[in-house]
């Protein structure tokens, strides 16, 4: 274990593999170069085209599966993906064990891998783990440790080989016998299918799993046949109802409601609602809530929007077919109305981690953006934040692109000051997900605190009606009405998971909970 | 010089650099890992997006240009590109010497460079040698040896890491600060980008050359912002009137007409003409003047195709818009209406050399086309078939993407039995640059002729009205009227060029012309 250079102690070593520590934002520059796949030929694969298999375990089986394999998958199916739990179980049935299973994000559907857990089919995940399997992981019964990486830190350590995928399974609501696939077609859309694309271009084998086998071309290509191994027919990828809501609802809380107005006030006073701005939300549902508040203000004022990222939902797409913005890069789509869209609208875009999140590449599209509003489960009052972690220690939830949007140019965190009578805003954050100097603005239905480094934001707005105080103030407010947090029960000698920055060193460490 | 499996000499090393002999058709097996270029980080990268530069100069500096290095260029601008001959300029200009060139091709346009040839600017061009370059090297003038790849094998060359290019020069019709760039609008549109792809992707330093910048975000990104380290404005990247014809014309002459008439009355009869089939055809007069023929046809029987690949033209996009064919699959784009329709018919696609030529991938999509219809500057008795040099030995044509179209499940060769009383069907190919046992059908004004490997096709047309015969008859019938045609005046002892087979291994070598 070693100290890291916020103060956070991580190991050197992580499931056998030598990490770095985190060396401070923007300090740690890589060495070294992309993973390089094997060369391929079209002499290994059907001249016309054709990859079909007649089914998952012939293609697992043709890809070479064998112990200790890491397969992946990706989340576009969200809570409605039937593939993944089918695989394990077609993988189980060959009798192969120690898996390391690296999803772009796990799901609550997942929780029935338990089992393949604790009978060693799969030996540990190594990718987000929300719910029941982050709870299971935080008790100490996963083998292995948990790596707890943002969209981007994965597409990055994929790309640079931190992370080798032997197998890929990427489930398409679209494809054709060539492989080619997208998600914007068929009784499983789901949107795009952009966390997958680092899998297809660097996984040593790449299985499309289809309920919608189209003629080839299936076009748009999200995910490109060129490289894909195998295509495999089921009758059913998913639940569509669980793969997207049919609606995204926004919170009808009236604290969180009033966190919200007071985001959209905040981005005008500050001055970042001008003609041409940028913004993203994240999907909770006070990050959502701010949105029909600015686009009030956006209406008011006659301002429209360059592009909004998304996470799409019905809220952005409106933007959009009103005309508010030109654009919508969107990283995946959490509703049918953000399906639709992206399906109808040439200007509502798909991205990938890689074009939006990826931190080493040429740049990427997050720093890019004017101001992100996303949520967070705890803030400390050096502006740090914690996002998979509850103040009890227990791991509930994937980092997603959160760590990815804090380069935007405000970032600002729209928080309740407590939830459950347990506060958000502590001296200190159990998990660290987001140093604070990245960390601009903190919100809350008890007052917004800008980050001391942020001068420019404090002079802009000081002689608005903005209840702008001290994160301190917030802090002890909060402190008053719930008393102080009690430290999570835990063992430090025992380490469940790591987070890993943006540029893939280690930021924090995530301990076994112990009651 | 070793002798290739199929008896041309080529050499052991080419510009230093080891080879491997052609080894037959489907019979070398690539080993090893793809290229893999150097870790980027975002913290050398503008957090605002803009990596604009002051001009050219100033972006190769930064690129760290130095005497011996490879630099790229696309050829989407075609002889109206501007861009490549400004750049030697200020290579030049900085006293730069030794360059390797590696264009996807070069133009008559680029005959400006020969002087850069001549004063050690330029070391040698490694790519396509057209017209005027390719006469100087015929003449053993240019230093190095030329290396000639199709458009799947300079992917697949990059791909590989046979080709390490330092600097790529991407001219683009339509950019934004970031690099996100493509070919669709400006007043130098072009269609498509996809011949910089490979460039873009393994390069160490990419340059972006744009005379339409536009403000973030550039879509579609034809060429990905995040591969990209430098964007440069200028005035122009080239003459519109040159980019892009404003029509492309079919042949008049009665006997290429006839040509014409006989492929797609082959097609029919061979059964290739059948709902959901495909077809490519080359840009040459005699390649589209079929396009009309066919079109009648399918017209009568009612026959829709599934696809259609270009060069697109104005023929083509007429297919797509008469619902005669659901998609066009476009690697370039060769007149005006081809633009128009890529920009605005979702069902006009866009395609790379990876996804349509790249051999040494997952498969690509030339092997999945029906039929394609191409030209040659001579055809031998076995079906062998030559594309860059005359009878008179001068190397005056690239390959283009002519190796890779072999693959198609009938590959046509529609030529002239001899072109100013020179035959084309002779004894023995000067330049082997397709294996006969790839071709299909040689059809000719004075008759058609089917390889015999096919004995399908062979029996599909037995019975028809079409003039069959064998290849010999048609080129004795050829030697009568021209007679045995001169061998070229080369010398054996220096070669000036190599042709690559789409796997990357030696096919023949070009000699130098010795009058």
């Amino acid at each position: 274990m070693i100290k890291n250079k916020v103060g956070r102690y991580v190991p050197l070593y992580v499931n056998g593999i030598k990490q770095v520590a985190f060396k401070g934002v923007d300090k740690y520059k890589p060495k070294g170069n992309k993973a390089s796949p094997a060369i391929s030929s079209c002499t290994d694969y059907p001249k016309n085209g054709n990859k079909l298999v007649r089914n998952l375990k012939e293609a697992l089986k043709f890809s070479g599966l064998k112990d200790g394999m890491t397969i992946s998958t990706h989340h576009h199916l969200r809570n409605g993906d039937t593939v993944t739990n089918y695989l394990f179980d077609v993988v189980h049935s060959m009798g192969i064990k120690n898996i390391t299973w690296s999803p772009s994000a796990s799901f609550p559907c997942h929780e029935y891998l338990i089992k393949y857990l604790e009978d060693g089919t799969i030996h540990h995940i190594e990718g987000s783990l929300n719910g029941p399997l982050g709870k299971y992981a935080s008790m100490g019964k996963m083998k292995g440790t948990g790596v707890l990486r943002s969209h981007g830190g994965r597409y990055q350590a994929i790309q640079d080989g931190e992370v080798h995928i032997d197998i890929a399974v990427i489930a398409a609501p679209t494809a054709d016998m060539f492989g080619n696939a997208n998600g914007l077609y068929g009784k499983s859309a789901c949107g795009g299918l952009g966390f997958a694309l680092a899998d297809s271009i660097y996984a040593d084998k790449v299985i499309v799993v289809t309920d919608n086998l189209v003629e080839f071309p299936c076009t748009p290509w999200q995910i490109s046949g060129n490289n894909v191994d195998y295509v495999v027919q089921v009758d059913t990828i998913g639940d569509p109802a669980q793969i997207v809501s049919g609606t995204t609802e926004i919170t009808k809380s009236p604290d969180r409601l009033l966190i919200a107005e007071y985001v959209a006030e905040f981005m005008d006073v500050a001055g970042i609602l001008r003609n041409g701005f940028s913004f993203q939300a994240g999907a909770g549902g006070t990050s959502l809530a701010f949105i029909p508040f600015l686009k009030e203000k956006m209406k008011q004022k006659n301002i429209k929007a360059r592009f909004v990222r998304g996470g799409s939902t019905k809220y952005l797409v409106e933007l959009l077919e009103e005309g508010l913005t030109e654009y919508i890069l969107d990283g995946q789509t959490f509703d049918l109305e953000g399906v639709r869209s992206m399906r109808e609208n040439p200007k509502h875009i798909m991205t990938s981690p890689f074009t939006s999140y990826n931190f080493h590449g040429k740049g990427n599209f997050a720093s890019m953006v004017d101001a992100v509003v996303l949520g967070a489960t705890e803030v400390d009052i050096n502006f740090n934040a914690n996002v998979v972690t509850h103040s009890d220690g227990l791991l509930l939830h994937g980092i997603g692109g959160w760590q990815n949007c804090l380069y935007a140019g405000c970032t600002i965190l729209a928080v309740p000051s407590f939830r459950d009578r347990i506060p958000v805003i502590v001296d200190d954050v159990t998990t660290l997900c987001g140093p604070g100097e990245l960390i601009d603005v903190v919100i809350t239905e008890r007052g917004i605190a800008i980050n001391p480094r942020r001068t420019d934001l404090i002079k802009k707005v000081k002689n608005s009606s903005l209840p702008i105080r001290s994160i301190k103030e917030i802090q002890q407010e909060v402190y008053e009405i719930c008393g102080k947090p009690e430290k999570p029960k835990i063992d430090r000698r025992k380490i469940v998971a790591v987070v890993k920055w943006v540029d893939g060193t280690l930021l924090d460490s995530v301990y076994k909970v112990t009651e």
